[in-house]
């Protein structure tokens, strides 16, 4: 459910920039977040540490860490605040196996499935304490409340997904909004706790949510599109995840919405009945095609960003705010 | 796992005289839970309420209430911290369901039963990120560092027990050391913050904190003992739970300790192989008897609950302090 973030994979362009600003912090963020997955009981570390080790790039933290820069912010407190973000994320991440019961992640193994439910569920719980505890420590009340809202807004976003699942006549505003929790959320709030930190003006602030929102509804959607194997729908490993598990996204919605009275029992069967087989997401594929969705998804999440990137036009140019808008085209460039 | 509060029940005695100097306030905190549990995701108030309305009596919330009075606190911010430690409670109990694959929570079905291990796991999430909220609007970082630390800890005694799971070597310490952290810690937390939100002086600070640590520990080593009947250990309806889903409590711990060969072999098969149909529940229980373990355990709920009540010897005379020691008698009588 979560969204996985492989920077640079798709070799050059894009992040290396905000990489490469962000990197002296990023380092101590990685050590902060060693030392707060410590722990006496030691099922903590190991499950902690086959997440967080295990491909995720930490954009998320990372946005914590350049947007604070971006507002010259030239205190420690961002690297305990991204740490949290991430530590925020792994716990949804752990819970979210949970909930779909999936077997891998990444690509590897789930936590749920070589520790069980109970430890997902209970690290998880662990990592989402440790988050407070960090955010307290930075001691900003503000911060606290960004983060401690999104939290709640996630968990909500989840359950609101929950309650939609496999609803086929989902509306894309309804999926939106879902999303909005549980994805952009903590962009949003990962990118807001930056400027808060900084002092900076309250202008600032609500740009680098806007920023953050808006990058995390294209990160999902092009996440979506590229379930499918992306703009140019071909069948591949780990195509299909999606559909498989029944999972309503906006390629579905559009094409549910677009096809005919007989193309709509197609979507139903699938998704609603569980008829989800090769040749069924062969079928699917070709609908997609014929009604442009991942082409259409792709455009909505080109539209997100623009939004992303026009927040930060108020900052004054510089090599950060353009590694965050390389940041934007970077995302959308996955799904081609 | 979690402990189940039933105030009054036993007819009389012991905690009214908390109930009634709290009711103002504890009227308060239910209008608190009720609004922060709405949400327009309907699954959230449906769950939620169907844990928060069924029965137990928020002792731990009352902790806060009672200790803020103690203190001679003034403001409003103790009914939200208050409603905080419930939902970190409820919280917990939805996760513990989950870990446990529990079917039934206070002999009504579990809310995992109700509506699955997703709507548990996620709407615990959503009432641990309102609990969260709540505290940074009262603005006390000292407060929410306490709580938040007491997440971290709970998790982690949760995790703590999972890893020593259906050991039946466990030594006392170490099972001390788990209730400390998953039961204990809450009770320490919710006791402590009403000081310091009243401004009161370090010394009343750790007294209440000290008082709710050990009226936690007595509390849970009651309700082991209670699990098997109490020290007339008597079959009847819900007793034997931990014994059938294999649980260590302090009371197998020395029956165990305290038995022969023959008998640890009955104990390992019993906790380890899951042999615990109800004939071997009558002799796991005959060999709590034999080896005094119900009573010795009640014997060392007694010893914690003194402790507790002389840590409130400090603060002058007052309704309010005869109240809180009386609990802690209303909660060792439970056993018999």
């Amino acid at each position: 459910m979560g969204v996985v973030v492989s920077i640079g994979e798709k070799g050059g362009g894009g992040v290396e920039n905000l990489v490469a600003l962000t990197r002296e912090d990023m380092a101590r963020v990685n050590e902060t977040i060693l030392s707060r997955t410590g722990s006496d009981v030691t099922m903590i570390p190991e499950v902690a540490q086959h997440l967080i080790s295990s491909g995720g790039k930490r954009l998320r933290p990372m946005l914590t860490l350049a947007t604070a820069q971006l507002a010259r912010y030239t205190g420690a407190g961002h690297v305990k605040l991204a740490a949290s973000v991430e530590f925020m994320h792994t716990a949804t991440l752990l819970h979210d196996d949970v909930v779909d019961e999936s077997d891998l992640r990444r690509g590897k193994p789930s936590a749920r499935k070589v520790w069980g439910n109970e430890a997902s569920v209970l690290v998880g719980d662990f990592l989402l304490g440790q988050a407070f505890k960090m955010m307290v420590e930075v001691g900003s009340l503000q911060c606290l409340d960004v983060l401690s809202t999104a939290a709640a807004v996630i968990a909500e976003g989840e359950v609101m997904q929950l309650a939609a699942a496999k609803n086929t006549a989902t509306t894309e505003d309804e999926y939106l909004a879902v999303i909005r929790a549980k994805t952009a959320a903590l962009f949003a709030a990962a990118a807001e706790v930056g400027p808060i930190l900084a002092g900076a003006p309250e202008d600032a602030q609500k740009a680098c949510r806007s920023y953050g929102l808006n990058l995390g509804v294209a990160f999902q959607l092009i996440d979506d599109a590229l379930d499918y194997g992306g703009t140019s729908a071909k069948l591949g490993k780990n195509v299909g995840d999606d559909f498989r598990e029944g999972k309503i996204t906006l390629p579905l919605v559009l094409a549910f919405r677009r096809g005919t009275d007989e193309e709509r029992q197609f979507w139903r069967d699938s998704i609603e009945k569980g008829m989800s087989d090769d040749t069924r997401l062969s079928r699917a594929i070709d609908l997609l095609k014929k009604h442009r969705a991942l082409e259409d998804t792709v455009e909505r999440a080109r539209h997100y960003g623009e939004v992303a990137k026009d927040a930060l036009a108020l900052f004054p140019a510089s090599p950060m705010r353009d590694a965050l808008g390389e940041v934007v085209d970077f995302c959308i460039s996955r799904a081609y």
